[in-house]
């Protein structure tokens, strides 16, 4: 394809020369990175090799650990009459977005450090992982989220079920169609970050890009909830508004419960198309 | 000239011995670095070329979700009777300039990350970029901005009007010429940071110059949010004085938009001056 | 072990081809990294040296500015009337964290950056260092604290005695089996960051590892602090929470005092545990 | 000397094999960095040259919009009645620490990033820098911090001298030794950690050291101001307290004001010293 042709020719390689921040600009050929194979729908050697095992051990920790740390500040801050004695919503959307950080940090290279099932159908549309594993990973995500809550109620079950146990549901004054849209343009915001901390082209081009990756992350989930924790409490992650579901399991939680699935994956899906299509313009590319 | 001979022979590579900070150190030659060609104003090539369209695309979504996540968060705070269960005004300046972290992080290497019609002046100015492109950018970022704040909008629409929509205003009791003032003070600040990030010569011996660069960009964006929300509710960027202007269209947030275009614009101008002529001493050296 | 074969063939290499975050993928063979042999139990020659004495004076200044900072931050909120013109509990975690943030980044090159005795006990199971070494650390980390804690306790005493002097006991509303599982919830946390920070085949592969390592670790005791501030005031530093008691010292905090040091033990355990046997398989690999 | 021999033998080198944080391992020789040397007290060519009068305009710069930025915060939430719609004492020592870490970032490859009378006062007790350097340096910043308070003032004269606009006061209920003591540790925390980021040995060997920098020195000024806010505003930057009391410019503010400059400097002092004679045992080596 000639669009194709000339973006090799005049644009990501002419533009490096003034490309104004990161560029480490230490090779000049044209094709100084490798895009990641596909990966198979089915790949059966998986299923005997035990990284396969110990990615999915690794998925159930985090989302454990994750749950337990937020649900536990959610707790917090929202049984005590003053939010000044509290850590605060800020205080709430750090830890959600700081557990990401630190967890993504800690298993990037055991699993890729999903921690989340709408992560993990945004890579499985890019072919970066087999059906299997994305559906192995997503169950594990899910009972993982939900050890995490139930532990936090084992310790104040009154207080957890009069408090919410930081179940996701549309807030009074939103439309069910406000929840879903804020659904999908913060997942959107996470996954096009994951999109970009993971791009095998900008990797071999800006030296800050591998080096930072798990910090943007964390910061896009912190971003989201400072923005709509007014709107749902922000879910952006359906296992953890699963888990959360779960463990409160009560009607108000259940009835919304389809938009922390719903939005998160059309939000995933659209970051994934965006990064291949606009970013990377495979369609271009793969003629 | 003299004047740089002596900065080679005297000063920039004598220093480095003793530099006390991020210096690796590791080549010894006086000229380890290039700068980059200056950008001619037009460049007819680039008009047909997918890497610059793809980059205009990539300027409007980082400004449309940058306008989304901090509008939002502002009307999550300022229509809570109590601010002390919002995210508060620290709240606000997190989301400001982690959303420029963030999207400088995600774009840097697609437009250059600038997000922000001020940064592209600047730049522009410092011929960074071609005036094509430059004004391309600037029509991308102010059509983003303006999408991203009417999504917002169409969230609570009566909400938006009624508490202001994150437009920028003089407040009360400061002067239209403060507002000026800490526009240009601020700006100077975020545009400084942006040439310190992509200085051909520091990013070639200071080690950590490329790889942190996204993160003080979006940490000057957040300074200067603490320190003159009060005054202006900060602007530092006229595409998002725009957006939130032209959404909520009211006298009020038209009155002194003046002051979010000439502040900013004379802001980034002094900072490219303060950096081509005193840091890098371009008129000592272009002899 | 037929387990370990396909772990190289099938898992861990495969995997990198399409490992989603922070890959430098740089070499291809198997073996692109050393584990540190055992640190021995007894290792004589350690006494005599220099940097034996020297990593036990950096522990005991490190832990000594820790309990300072953290405990004078304490200090100014619980003292305050209003705790809105304070830094609040969200500025008690940031104290915490941050100056284990800077501590790790400045010790670690000299004693390793423990400041901490579930740290080094974590550390010592997985053979990281001697006996000798981990006893000498975890007396110089406890008389370091109760240090920094008497020079808080020096500026104002009567409001130290009054106000809890930081010192960690359960709150009303846990019982002690809650505050338990938080410590080792919550130093799981930590020590688990610990481990992924230090793991040797990671930092030859991700090149994100090493180079973040204080930043993760510094926001994983933040995270744990969010919490778990509420439950226990968050200890999962036995020497932090002998410090505070000691000089606090009155009957209250001696009562739950074994907690903050069961608690935090069991859980870096239960870490070195997991890192172990799970994510580095060295019951698989030893064979 | 003998236990410079250990040192090498069976200290850091041997160490390195278990070093827990942020080891590159990549070689193996015993002498894989080389010291600056010591600059000499007055270099008659520095004056010569453009580089040296640059370094002076950049820390002027620097602690100008140091000022400006870090003072406005200030303003901002000491004129409001209720600290709940401000960004809070928080936000003030995020405001100083967020400074520090982007103005290091921007001028350590001009100047060396010092900001800070008592952090060039360090260096130079470290040679790392000449006295003519210091001295001019020092001036420099004194100038930079008057002309940024000064802005401040202009913004809103009335108020700022109804609010202390800033100054460095021992507040009541605390001793002038106490207040000398917070300035004296607070500044070791800050050039302890400056000293560590600069450390040509650990440069050499630990890869996060260099790239991190700038962000563990912004760290420590935010921690130090969490904690001794409520004691003395926090000075640890006798530049700051100069410009603050200068434009402020009451007995209240004078009264006090040694403190601001004994302090920090007692404080830097002892930090050179324990970073020159334990942690690079200088005294051993130079034999």
């Amino acid at each position: 394809m000639e669009a194709k042709e000339e973006d090799v020719r005049l644009g990501a390689n002419k533009y490096r020369e003034r490309q104004p921040i990161g560029t480490a600009a230490q090779s000049q050929d044209v094709k100084d990175y490798t895009d990641p194979p596909s990966a198979p729908l089915f790949e059966p050697g998986e299923l005997s090799s035990w990284s396969f095992y110990r990615a999915g051990i690794a998925e159930f920790v985090a989302t454990f650990l994750f749950l337990y740390i937020t649900v536990l500040t959610v707790m917090g801050v929202v049984k005590s009459p003053s939010k000044c004695s509290t850590v605060g919503i800020q205080g709430i959307a750090w830890a959600f977005g700081g557990m990401i950080f630190a967890l993504v940090y800690c298993t990037a290279g055991i699993s890729g450090g999903h921690i989340n099932p709408a992560v993990t159908f945004g890579l499985f549309l890019a072919r970066r992982l087999s059906l299997t594993r994305a559906v192995f990973y997503m169950i594990m995500q899910c009972l993982g989220a939900i050890c995490g809550a139930a532990v936090v109620k084992a310790f104040q079950k009154s207080q957890y079920e009069m408090r919410g146990g930081g179940a996701n549901m549309v807030s009074s004054g939103y439309s069910k169609v406000d929840g879903l849209g804020a659904e999908i343009v913060g997942t959107f915001v996470l996954v096009y970050t994951v999109f970009s901390a993971t791009d095998a082209k900008r990797n071999a081009r800006d030296s800050h890009v591998p080096i930072l990756a798990p910090l943007p992350i964390g910061f896009a989930v912190f971003l989201v909830h400072l923005a709509t924790i007014p709107i749902t409490g922000t879910g952006i992650n359906p296992a953890r508004s699963l888990g959360a579901a779960l463990i409160y399991n009560k009607d108000q939680a259940w009835d919304d419960h389809w938009i922390f699935w719903v939005g998160p994956f059309i939000g995933a899906a659209l970051a994934a198309l965006y990064h291949q299509i606009v970013i990377r313009a495979i369609p271009f590319k793969s003629k």
